[in-house]
């Protein structure tokens, strides 16, 4: 795995690059779709490569671990082979769906105990072996096992919860070592930087990760209840002591302001699974503000779904048409709404990437954010 | 409407015909997606057209009626209009869905009053209303209000409800002389031949609808709990009765071995749910049986969903994965399984008219029964 920073903005930490995997390259800053269980809900692969133009999708360890449970990703040949997208794929190590899991988990030094959500059966996870289960998805970009500080976490717990994040990722990275990629291609492993929402924490974690060296770092435990002021403050502390010449990825953000905030801040690469949560539930992403389609306003709104979309849902269906679906509870509505946010997703950062490689990236998201937050 | 009669097949009353409506040209025998709502489930319009082939779909009154409403759909310039399908729609009266409603509806010589299932709000359907709601809808063929006789309805039942739909029929037809198509573009209106299970009521009841000029014939009241043997006797009795020159459509059937069957028999056009509905529980027609994707023996079949299929879906995905998707209730294994289904119902129907058309039908098809019904 390489990275290459293409170019930095003017009056801004805002970054364009390159990273070369063994499933392609992706051109950052970039936002991957959230495949929960090797499948981004309601996208067809083919219309997740050619319409929305994903570039790397994102799996859950924890959701793939239990279903199909890795000998069937195995036996496929990994992820890739199984689910049939042929781009680069990154996993997350479980931690988090774990921890919020509450009653039925239990944390450890040796990892943590959980109980299944779907079956009740029990299980363990650890640093090694998630790092097992991620070199059998075969994902392209593994993460470390880690814990979620809670956003609301004293400084006591945080301190507490980052020693244990660090010790995990020690082992993490042995465990690396020790064990081969299975298919073939290589596997990078990302440490995650967590420290709630304390500078002094956050600082420490960060030059502690940045002492391992790594093709990517990420920032974990933000937008997790804190305020945006913390999050923003977070990534303020955390990026400068990340080394420039890798990729830098924000776990679990968010709304397209908070992207471009984070952006601006330097941060490279995103997920989220508002596009396809929040659309299911009839939230438009547009840049012009945020549509609730709900509404009764759109009824008799035959106007295209969004006349400036990337996506074909965009121009083949009407407003009136998609509320009547959502409304509905109609399947397709779903798979409109979802097509057209992660669409708009892409087209964001790919244009907040234009805007960085032509220096007018600053100016250019001074005035978009003032119109995403806006409620159409 | 114009309906040309191409080829009869040898030793089968199966028939290849042209159905030329003012949204295009239909090629009978020919299977109608089911759009309740104005959208088949779980796929893309330009996937219904593309990929999988339809050349009409079906559209429910009832449903259109409640919601959206004929206001919105009129507003919108009629269905086509509304859900962006571009060809011929085939709307059912409502009747059926309203004689399902059990203790909410009420039937008198007027109508049908009857509780919304949604909100309860309380809603008349008459011969007359239902007809005006579908010119409003648009459709290019419209059904007559009729009453959908039980399976299980004894004779002095069935003579009394075939008597009322006949008189519901003049009313309809009435109707359809007194008001005009809204949008342009000719509207038919199809009489539905009633009966149940008796022969002599069916050859009264296709002889009255045949007394009545018009561009196509319906058979309901099938695939409604009575056996498949009497379902083929009654199609039996009534296609010798209605016009050779004119399409023969019969409702809510039905598997693809019914549907083949009732070709043989001499009808033409065909609509049902089960390759949807089936589909979203993982049931799968294909030309060698049926595949239940939930079983066990698929966990680890990576070969394709169907290797014969014609859809970009049988290619694209494995088995296994769909298995995995459907077990795991992701959306996508639904609008998989769907879109395959429909793809191989248009497919058989194309395939029959082939195989009429070259005066194979009759071989064929007994081949092909002994496949279809195989669990896989
Ligand atoms: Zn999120
Ligand atoms: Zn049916």
């Amino acid at each position: 795995m390489n990275f290459t920073l293409q170019h930095q903005a003017v009056n801004s930490q805002a970054r364009a690059g390159k990273l070369e995997t063994g499933h392609g390259t992706i051109e950052t800053p970039i936002f991957m779709p959230v495949g929960t269980a090797g499948s981004v809900k309601g996208i067809h692969v083919k219309d997740l490569k050619e319409d929305i133009q994903a570039q790397i999708i994102l799996g859950n360890t924890y959701h793939l671990y239990l279903r199909p449970g890795t000998e069937i990703i195995e036996e496929a040949g990994g992820l890739h082979k199984f689910n049939g997208w042929s781009g680069p794929i990154l996993t997350d190590s479980g931690g988090y769906q774990v921890f919020s899991l509450g009653d039925i988990r239990k944390l450890t030094e040796e990892g943590a105990k959980f109980q299944s959500h779907i079956d009740g059966s029990r299980h363990l996870f650890t640093p090694e072996s998630v790092v097992d289960v991620q070199r059998k998805i075969g994902a392209d970009i593994i993460m470390a096992f880690d814990e979620c500080t809670p956003g609301d976490a004293g400084y006591d717990y945080a301190k507490k919860s980052l020693a244990l994040t660090q010790r995990w990722l020690e082992r993490c990275v042995n465990q690396m070592e020790k064990t081969k990629p299975l298919y073939g291609h290589g596997q990078s492993l990302f440490p995650i930087v967590q420290g709630a929402v304390y500078p002094d924490l956050r600082e420490a974690a960060a030059k502690h990760a940045t002492s391992i060296p790594s093709d990517g770092y990420a920032i974990g435990g933000l937008s997790v209840g804190e305020s945006e002021a913390d999050m923003y403050a977070m990534i303020e502390v955390v990026n400068p002591i990340l080394p420039k010449d890798k990729p830098r990825y924000l776990m679990g953000v968010g709304t397209p302001i908070n992207i471009l905030e984070a952006i601006d801040r330097g941060v490279d690469m995103f997920d989220c699974v508002m596009p396809t949560r929040n659309g299911r539930n009839g939230m438009l992403f547009t840049k012009n503000g945020i549509i609730n389609i709900r509404n009764k306003k759109w009824a008799a709104d035959f106007s295209p779904v969004d006349q400036d979309g990337t996506s074909f849902v965009d121009h083949n269906y009407s407003k009136a048409f998609l509320r009547h679906l959502i409304i509905s509870n109609e399947m397709l509505g779903a798979q409109i709404a979802s097509q057209h946010n992660l669409a708009f997703y892409l087209w964001l950062v790919k244009e907040a990437r234009r805007q960085i490689l032509t220096d007018n990236f600053k100016a250019w998201k001074e005035e978009l954010v003032q119109q995403l937050g806006k409620r159409l």
